[in-house]
This record gives structure tokens, sequence and C-alpha cells, in this order.
């Protein structure tokens, strides 16, 4: 039966990206909508972003941040006062020109980004030591118009969070930068079972404007790499051009020092990738919608009897905090609901018939394995949590092992574009600090370096950069991203 | 003391709109942005709105419906489907011509409500009877150009949610069109403390595209009134032009019926002018981001003593889920922190200092009438949460009187305008049901007919229109509105 349903979606081994486009499409998370490059979330999918937006606004809080909300739109005199960020995010930027019929003096741009607006803000609001460090947070749409899309990783609108701090000193700031890194790095690995790699980006790959850009990576099953989320240390880069000064407790005039740092809807695309299977969806069971599905069967002679002992456990698992669903449908039979559930990846199925209540307990089935076990009704409210963190952990380990595995070191250019003929992944290799070395990887095989992890990057003894054969600078991770 | 802050504001009676303007900046609850038009919304004002948003939301969810995420830009033909929905909305609307360089080859327009979006998208998604009803809410930023803006309450970017729903039969969707109306009105009424009154909109007042269109209307300090929140009864307006088209179980195919109902951030606005005085704003507790703030009085010698206690305090109520908040600042003396937190609006003080705590008491105050009681330190757990719930019952029940002297009754236009020189607020008259009574009572007084209220309506023996004098088929409220 299982085998049934499971036709509809393309296998992860015959085409990887049709696996994901078919299970996002069928389990209804996101579809494509009537403007090129945007997507319609879906109530499923949205439901997941919610979870993982609460996740990290719960962080984002508790670290002392507040959230604000700041214009979708900005001059096209704001966008230019910084050079680099104005070169990096032109050409994908939509211009609003007319207003009804009539024409806009200034040209507006639709934010790909807040650096510009925020900074404007900043330079009204901070006047006095004392009014810093602003700690603040936006969740928001932005828009960055996108040739090629793909439904949550890559789309011309998405949403997002973007935090924006401002602080009396570098140290501070640069502080501010490494806490938001690990904060997305312990959210994604404790909520969303996502293993990443934490490190500093190269100068190449740094965003628009940054002195210093750090980013979580995590490896997909498909082998390709995800920059996950980004923290930037914006130096005084936005400062100066716009202004934002206070007057410290030594009374003499100074800039403040900045960071920005974002992730988005690509999250809900990382976690489909990571632990998806040919069967459809895996959810985490912490930002799981529905954690546990509750599955009568019964014949009409029994209907009444399973239909209410299903709504009590429901109720009771309800009570109890627990995400739970009955699906009571008469229409469908068993079978067909398990697998609807399977591939929409509810953690935990709960199956109950007459048999079941008569010896007094329940099948508990986990969606990861399919891992079947008879709780004894007494003990649901103790062992379905349990179930549900034993899940969570597992799920958690069995990417790191993923990952592990997917993980190798090359010596040579050479090396690194036979070994991605074959299977992709992270490739540890020497790197000399050149941008020559990171365009002729990219050239030949299409992997970046995704960043210069913090732990792992000293090079070994001997060791030389993969392309130019001088000494190795660092030790860094190749592969190809989304 | 209080006195010298409360200088900062311009009084009500003085000028409302100054002193409107006056508190909104000086609280930090938004302030104008470097777009024409847009606001920043501060931490303040955002932590508000934050709160109004998860209270309804509870209550979206509560009813049956979950939240999606539709694109910001719709293509211009998708606009003009709807005739009388583009000739409302047109002149309004932001055009997009043009990403970077590039001219698109038919324009975008920005939301300024997703009706022609969201129908676009129900059009794939319906197609049996099975997939209906789909209740949906959307939680976003639309942007309605506007010529007079006014902080929350009129901007041309805001915040808003849009419900959209979709229906087998036109009873079930008028059902839910009022049952939204009910959830927005128990809403306001309970978490706001801002009576609304509710009723049917005029032809003239409903929503362009709408078969008929409901609102909540609250009447503020000044007697002007804000049309709090809609829901519309759509027909099958939208369904036609969109073909969203269902085989039901009869196995003919037919048109959904459809809702649409929506609040936005002038709740924030309609807070502010409902509940606040000139010493600033007041907070109705169940939405206020600080509910009680604790200010510790103490020299040097009790300092380790009094904030040692405050802080303990701090977190019993914490612990109870209480917001609150220590202002343990040294560079301030207490009474310059007292009107501070009263302009804010923070619903109860509790000042504690070495002689509080040897009789084993502290003091609190209401910020509604500076109420002021000595409570025991160990009751502080039952009597908090107790005074939280007494006040925002208080402050419904003084919103409810002061709607009820604001409303008066008037029998002719004359009568009208005059009472309207004299004080702003509802007044009730008989109405003929025409459009020429209406464009006549504006063109002289500025006023419109908030709604046909669902209670009252009826028009009393030999009632008569109060322009053309003909026998009146309603009883409105007319009165001026922002």
């Amino acid at each position: 039966m299982a085998k049934e349903f499971v036709k509809e979606l393309t296998s992860q081994a015959e085409d990887f990206s049709q696996w994901y486009i078919d299970v996002i499409l069928k389990t209804q998370m996101a579809d494509y909508s009537c403007v090129r490059g945007c997507m319609n979330i879906r109530p499923y999918g949205y439901a997941l972003w919610e979870n993982i937006r609460d996740a990290m606004d719960k962080r984002f809080k508790a670290t002392g941040h507040v959230n604000a909300y700041f214009p979708l739109f900005m001059p096209e005199s704001f966008l230019k006062k910084e050079a680099e960020h104005v070169e990096g995010f032109a050409p994908e930027v939509p211009w609003v020109t007319h207003v009804g019929n009539e024409p806009l003096t200034e040209r507006l741009a639709i934010r790909p980004t807040s650096e510009t607006i925020i900074c404007a803000a900043y330079a009204e609001w901070i006047q006095s030591y004392r009014d810093l460090p602003v700690l603040i947070n936006q969740w928001a749409n932005v828009v960055r118009w996108e040739k090629r899309t793909r439904l949550f990783l890559r789309t011309s609108e998405f949403l997002w969070q973007e935090g924006h701090t401002a602080h009396r000193t570098e140290d501070e700031a640069r502080e501010e930068t490494m806490k938001m890194l690990e904060v997305y790095r312990e959210c994604c690995e404790t909520e969303l079972a996502m293993p990443v790699m934490c490190g500093r980006k190269t100068e190449k790959e740094k965003f628009a404007g940054a002195v210093e850009t750090y980013s979580i990576e995590a490896l997909l099953k498909d082998g390709n790499a995800l920059q996950a989320g980004t923290s930037h240390f914006l130096g005084q880069n936005f400062a100066k051009p716009f202004g934002i000064k206070f007057l410290d407790e030594d009374n003499t005039e100074k800039f403040v020092w900045q960071t920005s740092w974002g992730v988005s809807t690509r999250l809900v695309g990382g976690v489909v990738m990571t632990h998806g299977d040919d069967s459809g969806l895996i959810m985490p069971p912490r930002i799981a919608p529905t954690q546990v599905v509750i599955i009568p069967v019964f014949k009409d002679d029994s209907k009444t009897l399973v239909l209410e002992e299903a709504a009590r456990i429901c109720a009771e698992l309800e009570a109890i905090g627990v995400r739970v669903k009955c699906d009571a449908r008469e229409e469908f039979r068993p079978g067909y609901k398990y697998n609807e559930w399977e591939m929409k990846g509810v953690p935990l199925r709960v199956e109950i018939g007459p048999k079941d209540i008569e010896k007094g307990h329940v099948v508990m089935v986990r969606r990861l394995d399919r891992e079947k076990a008879f709780v004894p009704r007494a003990e649901l409210s103790v062992r379905i949590p349990e179930a549900l963190a034993r899940l969570q952990k597992d799920l958690l380990e069995a990417a790191r092992k993923r990952q592990v595995e997917q993980t190798t070191e090359v010596a040579t250019l050479d090396e690194l574009a036979e070994a991605l003929e074959k299977k992709r992944g992270f490739f540890w290799a020497g790197w000399d600090g050149s941008a020559e070395t990171e365009a002729a990887v990219k050239e030949r095989t299409k992997a970046s370096i995704r960043n210069i992890p913090f732990e792992g990057s000293e090079p070994t003894a001997g060791m030389l950069d993969l392309v130019s054969g001088k000494p190795a600078k660092h030790r860094v991770l190749f592969a190809r991203a989304y």
C-alpha cells in the first residue's frame, strides 16, 4: 500500500531535484504563483515556517533583541549611499516608477535587504552612548529578482528576518556577529535537526557592504550545500555614509559599529532536503506542524467505540501540548491515510482499532523507519513525548552521520572534479587565499568555498593550494551550493 | 513631578491631533520614515502590534483558519479582472515597471489587498466540494498610496491580516462573514478594551468588489469614528472572473462563494486614541507590551537590599506569566521613571523602598487613575493579576461610558451640522436609503454613515430622513471618521 502511494513521487536516486519539486507540490507546502519567480506558500508549508520563525524569535528575544518594522521601499538615493552594497543588489531590484497614473519624482526600490532604510532611521534615533546598543530585528518580505528559481530555496520574493544592531565599540559588534551565528547554529541543530558548518565567508562570497560575513552551511541529501544563515560584521561601512554618530561618555562624537544577520524561508527547503526520503517529507518533531496523527480503524459495528476513544486520546495529547490531529475521514481507508500522512512527514502515527481498545494499547509507528510499538493506553502521555524527543535526536544524528559520510578531502582540482562527477558533498582542500583559485575551481567544477570553518581550517603540515600548488593559508570547505 | 513631564505633550483639550502625534513620537511607538507616507514602527509600537496580532491569530486558528502567504505583486491583467475592484484601488497602486535596468513585459502592481492574487491560486487549488471550505488567512504588508497620512491610522504601507475563504454555499459564506466580524468585535472588546458598533456598510461605503461589507466602528476620544475592521461577503463576484469552480456532490460544476476580512495596524492608533490621556498612553493590560514596571527606590546604604528584593519580585511575577520590567537605572531618579512609564502607559507600577521592605509590603499604583494601594508582599502574585484584570475591565467600561456620552440623536441635517460644530461623536439619524442623502451630509458636515448597526437600526415610528424628509428606511450612525 505504501509502495503504491510512493509511485507518485520521483525517487531521490532517480532525480533528486524532481523529487524535491514533487514532494513540495504534492504535500501542498507551496506552488508556483501567477507572478514569475514568486511562490504561494500554502498552509502546510507556512505552518512549518511559523514554527521555525517562532523558534528563532524566542531566541532573539532571549538574547535581548526586539522586533520592529521598516518600510518596504527605499528612495534610489539611499540605496546608492554604500557603493559595494548598491553594486551587489541593483541588478535584482524592482523599481516603482508610478503610483496610479502619476510618475514619482524619485523612483523607489523594493527592499532586497533593509540596511539603507534602517540606517537612515538609526541616524535619527541614536544620539548618545546611552541609546546603545540598538538590538532590533525585523520579520519581513524582501525581493531579489532571480533568473532561476527553486521553491523555497531561491524565489524572487521571500520571507525572512533581518537583525540590525548598532554598538558603541568594535568588540561589542564583533561579539554580536558571533553570538547570532551561534544562535542560528543552535536553533538549526536543536529545532530543525539540521547540522551546519560555521565559518567565515571569503572576500568574494561576503555580503555586499560587509567587512566580514559568517555563515552556517548545511549539506543536503543530494550533497549540495545550502547557505542556511549569515551574520555580517558591517564595521562602520554604513555608519559613515549614513552619519550614524553618537556622543560617547568621553564627550567625543563617534560612529557606531554595526551588524546584520538573517535567515529566510529557504530553511524550509533545507528541512525538506535534510530529512525527506522516497516516501515524502520527514518533519523534525520540534517544528512539525502536526507531531502525531491518530488513525482510527473501525468497521460499522465498532465505529462509535473507536472514534470516541480516538477523540479521547487526541484531547489527552493536546492537553499536554502535543500537536495532534485525528483523521476520522470516512471516505478514505486507513492505508490511504497512512500514506498521506507519511508523505506529509508527520513524525508519529497512532493506529487504534477495536482489538487495540480491548487489549488496552495503541499501535505507534515512527515515520523515520516505520518502527512499530504497542504502547499501553495508560502510558501514552509519557511515551508519546519520549518518542518525539527520541525521533528528534535520531534525525539529527542521522543527518550528522550522513554529513560525515559526504565529506572528503581532496588535494588537487583534478581530484575535486573527479570526485564531484561521482558524488557531491563537502570537500576539504588547501587554499592559498587567492581569488584566482576560487575562480578556477568555480569555472571547472561549479563548486565554491562555502566558508573557512571555525574548526579544522588550520592547514596541515605541507598542505598546498589545490590549484596553484602554493602553500595553503587555510583548509576550507568546497561544495556546489544551492 | 508628573506635571513637569506632561508638559512635553500637547494636552488633548488643546489639540487632540497634536497630542496623538506627540504621544506616538515621544513614547517611540513609531516615527516618519524617509519614504513619504510610510512609517517606521519602532519596537514599542511593534510590541503592541505583536500582542494584538497574536490575540487575533489565536482566534482565527480557534475558528478553523490556517495561515499562508501569497506574492506581493500582481500582474496588471489580474487586477483588472474585477471591474469595481480595479476602479476602487487603481489610483493608489504603485507600479513596478523595471527590474534592475530591464523593463518588465507586463508591469506589476503592489498589492493593495490580495483578492486577485489569491483567487488565481484558488482557481487551481479548488476542484471538488471535498476541497471546501478553504479557510485561509494571511499576515502581510499592503500598500495604498495615501495623500494625507497619519501615523498608524493611514499610512501608504501598513501591516494587516486578510482572511480569504471559499465556500460551497452562499449561506455558509454569509455565516463566515458574520462569524469573523464577531471575532473582531469580541477581540477588540476583550483584548483592546475598545467597544465597537457592528453593522452593515452602505452601498457607497462598501469594499470595491464586495456584495456586502460589514464593519466594526470604534469611537475615539476626540469623537471621531474609526473603521476598525471589515468583513466582506464577496458572493461570486471574484469566483466568476477568476473561474473558481468545483464539482459538487451532485456532479455539477459550481462557482464558490467567498468572503474576505481584515484588520490592520490602525488598531494600534485606535488603542492610543481610545484610552490615552494627558499623561500619555494607557495600555490595556491584556495587550500591554509591559504590564507591570517595578521601580526600586533606594539610597546608597539600601541599594543592595532594595535591588535584590525588586529582582526577586520581578522573577516571581515573570514566573506566573506577568510581563514585567524592573527599572533599575541609576542615572535617573524615581520621579523621572514614574513619568516615563506613565507616558508609556504601563498599567501598573510597583514602588519598593527600604521602608516598604521593612513593613512587608509594596506600593502599587494604577496608571488609569493613580489609585494607590499597599499590597502585602506575600499577596503580590494574587493581587497583581487581579489588579490587571480589574483595570482591563475598568478601561472597557470607561470607554463604553464615554461612547454612550458621545452618542446623540439628530432629526435634521441642520441639527447634525450644529451638533458637530460643538462636539463630535456618533449621531443616530433617520435615512431613506438614498445616496443623495449620504452625499448631502458629507458635503455639509464631512460626516458619513459609519454603518447600519445590527442593533437599533429599526426606524422609530414616523422617523424621517434627515435630509430628504422622506420616511426613514433605517436608523443609522453618522460620524466624522479617520
